[in-house]
């Protein structure tokens, strides 16, 4: 099952994240609709019984089938196959409770998913949300998905991308204080992560990508008076990534070019700090109603650029305080589910 | 002329920016809707022939008569009161060039409107966008126009509040650059704004503000391992205002902050540096047209919190590349306006 061709649809290796946190339900109720099962063929990796229970508290009428090797898998309408791990006690785990029996069924979970898609076993990995510190109870010292992709993929260069319908965008830095972003916004960084972003658009089936690059400072800068990094650091990268053929713009004032982006101006931008990139996606993806104030809508999805497999996650977190209630919106692992796909479609059809 | 009541409308001294960007058309469209009028006595400051070739431009039948003293202001029905500044020749001005005497006359109204609110002869002060170029090019060197309304009221704490229907957003610091703003984001000037943001609520109607404070790195600082200026700075900063009685939460991660005000759990949001605020404004506000790549919407105002008068201006700049060409949006103007008369009618029925 090393390729997939235009009747075979991808088959997705999907971890549920945390067992007390949204990650089960929001599987359960994403891997029910027909339109998300029509573009992948999805295989959910870790314990079945978490996942049935998931199912039962949606009511989605999923039925599973356990398999302990993906050749066992069948793929049938209304029947998930899943690679059962049994690590944990679906019975005794608490809602919304930091465990670490639930950190390391989840971190088992990943790892066994990154297996499969380095062997060519699954055409993509889709995850739900970890917890980190019932990650780091469990004794697995990372920051994140990331980190642990990028250690056991054997990866150095890598940057993180968020996409929406009609936005994309990926960091120069994530996980870093302001002051630490700050330094971080250098020429040769830059000039990889404009590489990455371009490669990324080509993945989606982008031929020739426009990449607006994102000034550091208020106004990128204002020819100098708020900050120098736009004229030492950026713009010599997107004059380097020009020089390679890539149509790279900027640095633009970092308050309009995202709207210039959804407005369909750039297909990514290059964001130079976390927040920076982090916060016009989740003001448009994310929605509170007004008169209930529970999340209306919580789509957008992280792909992790750089890796020698594909790698896309949810952009929300465990959500503790609404786990195992059923009414977490399944949005992003909706829109994750249909990245991978479209992405293991590109990468298999064209070899 | 010092107060107004129920009966009576506020009276707002307008101004139209510079004369060779979008302000004069923008003007004269939004004073041509009746639901406008209707909220307030609108006094534009500047020159007539420019505002009456704005008119002509964008058609909309206005009338105008002009005055040299707010006494001679009649305030009817289709017809605009100009208190004339003969300052600059309106047929030699070339549209989106960079004119020292556009810079000059845009100077001169900001700073009658300065004086007429001072002297209670208007109720509040609304401005269209300056040329930073020009207005230094006339010898006026100021960053814009926040810088002249300190000055001239000689106001020292003040604050940049940029809001919108459903946001409100206050900034620790604004024109800086990005590791400046690092170094501002201090107890004392956060304590400052949050008591100006609390304020700027209550000028709006709004009884019992709650004012949600982000915090400055990602995941605000996730307990000190991404920046500790959240636990040093920020949270004491909000401990001291709650201490006042005021209702104050934070640091919050940035990047939910906005969803959650904008749905409502929230007043105000103090942000800590100029894009923190500026992006989710912006990228909520300002819509391009996927098809004609044309700008649908440009929402949103600025508000400078701390001046003895009330000075309202719109959130976008004069936007040399489409001036007079009769197709720059309103909205922002419109939404300016409506704020003005609002802040007027809740200042002075209180006293």
């Amino acid at each position: 099952m090393k390729e997939t061709s235009k009747s075979l649809k991808p088959v997705l290796g999907i971890t549920m994240g945390d067992p007390c946190g949204i990650g089960p339900e929001v599987t359960a109720r994403a891997l029910a609709r027909p339109d998300i099962t029509a573009k992948c063929r999805p295989l959910v990796i870790g314990s079945i019984k978490v996942f049935e229970k998931a199912i039962r508290l949606v009511n989605t009428g999923l039925e599973t089938h356990a398999i302990s090797d993906v050749r066992e898998a069948q793929f049938r309408d209304g029947v998930i196959d899943v690679l059962d791990q049994d690590l944990v006690d679906a019975e005794t785990l608490v809602p919304g409770i930091v465990d670490a029996r639930a950190g390391n069924a989840a971190f088992q979970a990943v790892r066994k998913a990154i297996e499969l898609a380095m062997a060519g076993e699954v055409h993509a990995t889709v995850t739900g949300p970890l917890n980190k510190e019932a990650l780091n109870l469990a004794g697995w010292h990372y920051n994140g998905h990331t980190e642990i992709f990028a250690e056991l993929t054997g990866t150095k260069n890598y940057a993180m991308m968020l996409a929406d319908e009609h936005l994309r965008i990926v960091h120069v830095s994530t996980h870093v204080s302001l002051l630490t972003a700050c330094a971080r916004c250098k020429k040769d960084r830059i000039l990889e992560v404009i590489r990455l972003a371009r490669g990324a658009c080509v993945s989606l089936g982008i031929c020739a990508p426009r990449v607006a690059v994102a000034g550091l400072n208020p106004h990128a800068g204002e020819n100098g008076l708020f900050g120098r990094e736009e004229i030492e650091e950026i713009a010599p990268a997107v004059a380097l990534a020009r020089a390679e053929g890539i149509d790279a713009q900027g640095p633009f004032p970092p308050d309009t070019v995202f709207s210039k982006a959804v407005g369909g101006m750039y297909d990514v931008v290059v964001a130079q700090y976390h927040d920076q990139g982090h916060i016009p996606m989740k003001v448009l993806g994310f929605r509170l109603d007004r008169k209930s104030g529970k999340w209306q809508s919580v789509s957008g999805v992280n792909i992790t650029l750089g890796l020698p497999i594909i790698r896309v996650s949810v952009d929300h977190g465990t959500a503790f305080d609404q786990a195992w209630k059923g009414t977490a919106s399944s949005d992003s692992l909706v829109n994750a589910i249909e990245y991978g796909a479209r992405l293991a479609a590109e990468k298999f059809q064209n070899n």
